[in-house]
């Protein structure tokens, strides 16, 4: 088989290395970025660098950022008596877009999973708590980490923790989700439902 | 909402205009280039750049190409008698990784297809017919189209007009393929292969 073009070949591999992207689809792209003008491709090359060389993280609440602290923790207008604390940045995204919350955020950066070889030290808990102990104004911390075991392990984990802080500890509520039938939820969400349920 | 990096979603914004990436799987990507070593991000971003700078097309075959003329022309041990016409770049890899043909290639650009506007002058159709009247060695060329209705129209009207020229025009065996149960083959497909039938 003889190779026309290196440069071609190079930017398939290249492609080929980004998540859920396999030679296929990596050509499919590689084609796609040949055949546009060449301003796009400068333009997603660009954007591509400055993700790695401009986005930073709050030093405060570990969200990424292009400036330090964060826009939301440099807001004075979000509710300084609450803290959300999520996973990963993209939840940050994901609560933010539907406008219910006007707190500020800590971003873990993970949760506790030793399968993974994660333990507490490497996610950011030792920073909520001196956020929680320096700051009076925060009397809330909210847990928003996943519904599974490591995020459920996590949370009791950072729960006990809080309990030596004077600070109201909640977690956001799980159970069925609004728009869907009873029919398609699982086991585990239907008792988490029972379980949770409130006076009507 | 507030958006913590303005890079960040730029980043997001480009991916997600790639083929087959909504903004979901481009958010993934930009979270994976994000958690990986600059170097990958550097060099993504780089042989995109060189996709589009340095990438060119062989102006003897229309081949994506580094050089100009291209490798499998410029290569005096490929067979000078026979060229194989295919509609994309990507159909000459695909036919290449094969290691079946050993001639040379012309690559149209695309197959005639009014609804999408393009007629046989937006294909290099003239650039062949000047090869095959220009080059006495070539006596064969092999259509290798795909097997729909744009690609049987050009193929026919390929061969119409080669009629002129003193050359055998073949086309690839269209059948049932290799390893497939009969079961799973489609009407149109088996009607082929009854109708190309040949001699056992």
């Amino acid at each position: 088989m003889q190779i026309t073009s290196e440069y071609l070949e190079r930017a398939i591999e290249q492609l080929a290395k980004l998540p859920g992207t396999g030679r296929k689809s990596a050509q499919r792209i590689a084609i796609h970025l040949l055949k546009q003008n060449d301003e796009y491709a400068q333009k997603l090359a660009q954007a591509i660098v400055d993700l790695k060389e401009k986005v930073t993280r709050c030093s405060v609440c570990g969200n990424v950022s292009d400036s330090d602290p964060c826009k939301i923790c440099d807001n004075p207008k979000r509710d300084p008596s609450a803290i959300c604390v999520v996973e990963e940045f993209n939840d940050v995204y994901i609560i933010e877009k539907s406008n219910e919350f006007r707190g500020r955020y800590h971003v873990l950066g993970g949760v506790i999973s030793p399968m993974d070889n994660i333990g507490p030290d490497k996610l950011r808990i030792q920073e909520l708590l001196k956020r929680v102990g320096e700051d009076d104004q925060i009397n809330e911390v909210i847990l928003a980490l996943n519904p599974d075991a490591e995020g459920e392990a996590t949370s009791y984990y950072i729960n006990k923790l809080l309990k030596n802080y004077e600070v109201d500890v909640t977690r956001i509520a799980y159970g069925i989700p609004m728009g869907t039938e009873l029919e398609f939820i699982d086991e585990a969400t239907l008792s988490r439902a029972f379980a949770s349920r409130n006076s009507f």
